[in-house]
């Protein structure tokens, strides 16, 4: 298995990177090949501080970085020699299976769009955003690839997902939801109505629209809604988490007893932190490109670069790309 | 000051709607006249059982009520003696100056569009729901009250929702942020980048996009959003909240030391639920109706309803409406 990695795309690169990969090779021995990509001499001054192995990995030079407040389309086009565009050419070259990166995800979008295209049928490639609920794992699509809206292109982020949660999540009949204003099947926008009846007509196993509350409390295993509602939703549900845990600490810390009684309770907040945390997903996949792309979030540690990297390797193994290509032709040839 | 309430709203009716009540009339003396809209004879012994002063008060008989799965539309036009209606009545004859409802919230919206019409000059009602933050309250505005959206009707949330948090909210000038994908101003939509170039033309203090994590952290007054986009960010924010206490609750009693030490903090944990809690906050504004409607949450408790009421009296003391009507015709005479 041989993956790309962009060295030099998130808040901690370097370093992180460089951590997760280090983590990932000892953890996932099926890669066999790991390309890390980016300025020359700072990423080998990295792999030589962390003291990687080197059998498996491979330096490639890329000498810009997209940086975080560029225009995506412009800065893949005009940088052509950016970590993320050297990185998601091995993989149109075949070099390499997937591309992982923590940088501007809009320039991860847009390269993997231009250069890998999209897998035949796919009208838009979608991430499906892990997030954590009662049940498991929620993967909610489209997070922001796409910010057109086009009814079909939903129902193909349904079935996208569907085959993410099926082979990587091991769920055995995922359950799709559509995000609306209420559960009742009239509910919803003229657009989301249609969008209703394209799910219903399909052969997902597609329960319905669903609410806030569902994305943690229901056994719906893939939420699909347009691209602005998925970021805009994915981020107001990560600033609630973290104004919460940072009032808390306010309210915590405002008296000693109760900052001895939060000293007993430590394990208690570090649980639900984890449980919540994208560290332990690592990394949302683009789904619907001609090659693997999975995109970490900015402030990735080094955990979370093994897990994105973790989902790189499943996503490979699990074959998902040729699944989503028999789906999608399945349904386009469905009466 | 005469407010007319549906005392058959909300998931604990009419018992916390008259809880409520009793506490308002002694907290807002300038509450001169309430109507306690519903079933008769459940509405006096309710009055009776928790022995409410009747000086201000009159009950107006409302034989049927509007049931939580019920189509907003047919069960408005159906069911014409329901709470709902009546209560909205009496602001459209101009025996009240405000309804009050924690029942079916797109009852409440219809039964106030249909029956009070809009102030001169605005498209749509939209609804504007406080959000607690860092620095105060954030008013998200539309949370749902309209599924349409036309750039115009998004200028006139940030329009309404400053006219509110100006005098109500005692905000000087309010900022108004449109949400939206990413915090530059090229991000977002086309339909956003429309609304963006409005908004930036208008007279308001438009601070520019936002993202999830401003509507904790900014100094933002008011978030303007389409009525589909405000309801499912709301719904989602409260789900994360929720999905956290219990979780954190969940961990902690897993061993005796957490519990023991959730127990000397447990007045942090009740600091942050008032503080996220809606209850504090009482009722969203439905802004720009031709009469004050505000809308509870279905779950108020008494504390909850008494907010809402004052909500309510301040959005007339304050003459949320009148100012509103000049502000939105000022927009329109703007070159």
């Amino acid at each position: 298995m041989k993956i790309a990695v962009d060295a030099m795309g998130g808040d901690f690169a370097p370093q992180n990177v460089i951590g997760g990969v280090k983590m990932a090779l000892v953890a996932y021995p099926a890669i066999t090949r790991l390309f890390l990509v980016g300025d020359e001499a700072r990423v080998k001054a990295e792999v030589q501080s962390q003291r990687l192995p080197s059998a498996k990995l491979e330096i490639v030079h890329a000498p810009e970085v997209v940086e975080m407040g560029e225009s995506a389309a412009k800065a893949v086009r005009r940088k052509k020699h950016s970590s993320i565009n050297v990185a998601t050419d091995l993989v149109k070259s075949g070099d390499a299976e997937a591309v992982v990166s923590a940088g501007h995800t809009g320039a991860a979008v847009t390269a993997a769009t231009l250069k890998l295209r999209n897998l035949p049928g796919v009208e838009r490639a979608g991430i499906a955003s892990p997030l954590p609920n009662e049940h498991g794992v929620c993967n909610l699509i489209d997070a922001g690839a796409n910010l057109d809206r086009r009814p079909i292109q939903l129902l193909q982020y349904g079935i996208m997902g569907s085959v993410y949660a099926r082979h990587v999540g091991g769920v055995k009949n995922p359950r799709v939801g559509l995000m609306s204003v209420g559960t009742e099947d009239d509910k919803g926008t003229d657009f989301t109505k249609e969008v209703f009846a394209l799910l219903k007509a399909s052969h997902l196993n597609f329960i319905g629209n669903i609410e806030g509350h569902d994305l943690f409390e229901s056994p719906v295993d893939v939420v699909v809604c347009d691209g602005f509602v998925g970021n805009v939703v994915l981020k107001s549900c990560e600033a609630t988490a973290k104004a919460m845990f940072k009032w808390l600490k306010h309210e915590i810390k405002s008296t000693p007893i109760r900052t001895l009684g939060a000293l007993l309770s430590k394990g208690a907040f570090k649980a639900v932190k984890n449980r919540s945390s994208y560290e332990a997903y690592g990394g949302s996949p683009l789904l619907g490109t001609n090659g693997v792309c999975i995109i970490a979030h900015g402030s990735s540690s080094a955990l979370a670069m093994k897990n994105a990297l973790r989902v790189a390797a499943e996503s490979i193994q699990h074959r998902v790309n040729p699944h989503i290509e028999e789906e999608i032709a399945r349904s386009l040839a469905a009466p």
